[in-house]
């Protein structure tokens, strides 16, 4: 089956279309500066060179007709559209087939996520009417967290405000925690059961995976909270938001926009929130990038022990997103914490296992096996629209 | 030697008078409602029954001065006076004597725990001008955790903000864990290195001591963060004082009091903050009062597992405090959550170790030794006085 898969962010959007059989890429690109003056179209077929020009892209409408059209130049067919959904909310456990009440469920949850569901919401409204023959998939960053047990997903706060604000941990990152459940499952087969699912890119989470069901996430109502990453903060006292106005000045808006955007990697390095530039500095002997890292190992390290908690052990490990596959001193940093629970990796696997497909970085005798899983969410995203389309 | 303690909270004023050698308490009571119309004082000595009265206590300065008053007409002695203070920032890693320097850090330091440290420092304010040759020294809840490493204090916010504000984890309840310390390797002795280090009350946190020495704690830069307790919600995606903010309409400060005096057991169960209440009524079957217990203990179980890992293991689990000290099925849900790690516990002795002093509650052959050890923190206190003037 040929989908198409649409990922739009706040301000871009990522498509590719693909062979779910194959997971050949016919065709793939992104616009970029959405909302903005200008912005940047880009695209490529059959693995060649990206063609790039400036289009004007006011909003996600705009920029998922200008996909449509490019990609209607072309050969290739198009059986079904699968679009990534950041937030389904309260109503969706597993990705499903859009009809206008799969939309209006969209736009209902859409206040948990503004900078998101509207835009993606848009980008399906778009598809819907361009090519009312074609089927549409929502597949949710959230759902896959639904399974949680309501003493992971509960908030303690009063519960008329959780009630009437839909308040509760949610989740993202739930298509890459599941395509890691399923890749370390297909090729390890029995000996995993007890999973800990480590997404580790400019936005982080972990997921606790017990036999294909997550018992707990790191993320929470926002994709915020846990990890420190790129540039947010991660979790920090909920009461430091409160502070900062009381103390500070701030508004409550100018705190979100510190702790999404100017935090992180970001604030402590003082350079860069990409891993590569804070790696080159902190082999200089940079402090604070050498701090922004080892702070980054330490707080993955100890949520690690939450989710390693809730699963009530480990048998599994795996690394994946831009740091998770890259960085392997990141891996071996984080692995040697947990020497104490009979987890050992090889440290030349450990080196060598960069951008090679799914590999076994843990030395034979581990007590838990270790993987790199390259993350592949547009694969995860085209194989549920096969899933939930191919019966009709 | 007899020292006064003085424990002044937001609206309380509890005091000790006690024997640091034979830990006798002379007399002892409390000032409540201060602030309000008309407050309570409560007095005993000797053990004997607390004789109440009503008096006015429009600030913190007459309740210690009722206090005092009422000590002049008994024939104790006081040598010195030791004073709770619930933020000692950025300027104490132990207690201090104090003299006007410390006077002026720890107001200056008060905007972290403005309903705390001004009624405080009022307190010590009175103690110097009424008896200036009396020892006076401050005792932070949160000076033993400033041994913290950076990676575990450091919030990763802009770091000109945390400079600017003194953003960081400082921890509360050192004081407890200290004393859990030093108790529990004064019975264990070379058996003890690792020790989580558990003060479940109406307010909840954890410590991780190696050697002596604080690793990390769940509170942080307030007492907010971290377990959930009788009316904080503890830790949850700090972006949801923002979503409340914008989606709900509420002010800061409302979401800070929800937060504080509004979550929590309180709000789980919908009855009450106190731990015996929901215990009562989840006996007879109410359902969220059974959920309010399984969520604390599920937070706590979790968060223990993060404190763990940051000292690569565990030998000894002591458990203190109002739940701590008298909730044997917490302790049993708790500690069968570690079952993985080694722990064992006796369920007799479990049962039967409510208010006799340090008991271990674990089973022969346990991999970690578990405690349930009454904290005193007025005897801490007096301990300190102590300690930092019989030099003098």
């Amino acid at each position: 089956m040929n989908v198409l898969v649409v990922n739009a962010g706040s301000s871009s959007l990522k498509y590719q279309l693909l062979d779910t059989d194959t997971r050949e890429v016919f065709a793939k690109g992104n616009c970029e500066r959405i909302g903005s003056d200008m912005g940047i179209f880009g695209h490529s077929e059959n693995g060649g060179a990206k063609q790039t020009e400036e289009v004007p892209f006011p909003d996600h409408r705009s920029a998922i007709a200008r996909v449509l059209e490019e990609l209607e130049k072309t050969d290739f067919t198009i059986d079904g559209i699968g679009h990534r959904i950041v937030q389904g909310g309260w109503h969706f456990d597993d990705s499903a087939v859009v009809d206008d009440e799969v939309m209006a469920e969209i736009l209902e949850v859409a206040p948990l996520a503004p900078l998101h569901n509207y835009g993606e919401a848009a980008a399906i409204e778009y598809c819907r009417e361009k090519y009312p023959e074609l089927p549409n998939v929502a597949v949710f960053d959230t759902s896959f967290h639904m399974t949680m047990p309501e003493v992971a997903y509960t908030y303690a706060l009063p519960k008329d405000v959780c009630d009437k604000y839909h308040v509760r941990k949610y989740g993202a990152h739930g298509t890459s925690h599941r395509y890691e459940w399923m890749m370390a499952k297909e090729i390890l087969g029995s000996r995993c059961h007890r999973l800990l699912s480590c997404h580790l890119g400019n936005g982080a989470s972990l997921a606790a995976i017990e036999d294909g069901v997550c018992r707990d996430t790191t993320m929470g109502l926002t994709p915020l909270d846990g990890l420190m990453m790129g540039t947010r903060c991660g979790s920090i006292d909920p009461a430091t938001v409160c502070y900062l106005q009381r103390e500070g000045g701030y508004s409550y808006q100018e705190v979100d926009d510190m702790m999404n955007k100017q935090s992180g990697l970001l604030a402590i390095s003082g350079i860069s929130n990409d891993a590569r530039d804070i790696r080159t500095r902190a082999s200089e002997g940079d402090e604070r990038c050498l701090l922004a890292f080892d702070m980054f190992a330490y707080k993955a390290m100890q949520q690690a022990g939450s989710m390693i908690a809730s699963m009530a052990g480990v048998d599994t490990i795996t690394f994946t997103a831009g740091i998770g596959e890259n960085d392997w001193s990141i891996r071996k940093a984080f692995c040697d914490c947990f020497e104490w629970l009979g987890v050992r990796i090889d440290n030349n696997k450990n080196r060598e296992a960069v951008g090679n497909g799914p590999q076994v970085i843990s030395a034979a005798g581990s007590a838990v096996t270790v993987m790199v899983i390259p993350t592949d969410e547009e694969y995860m995203i085209a194989h549920d629209v096969e899933r939930l389309t191919k019966n009709n």
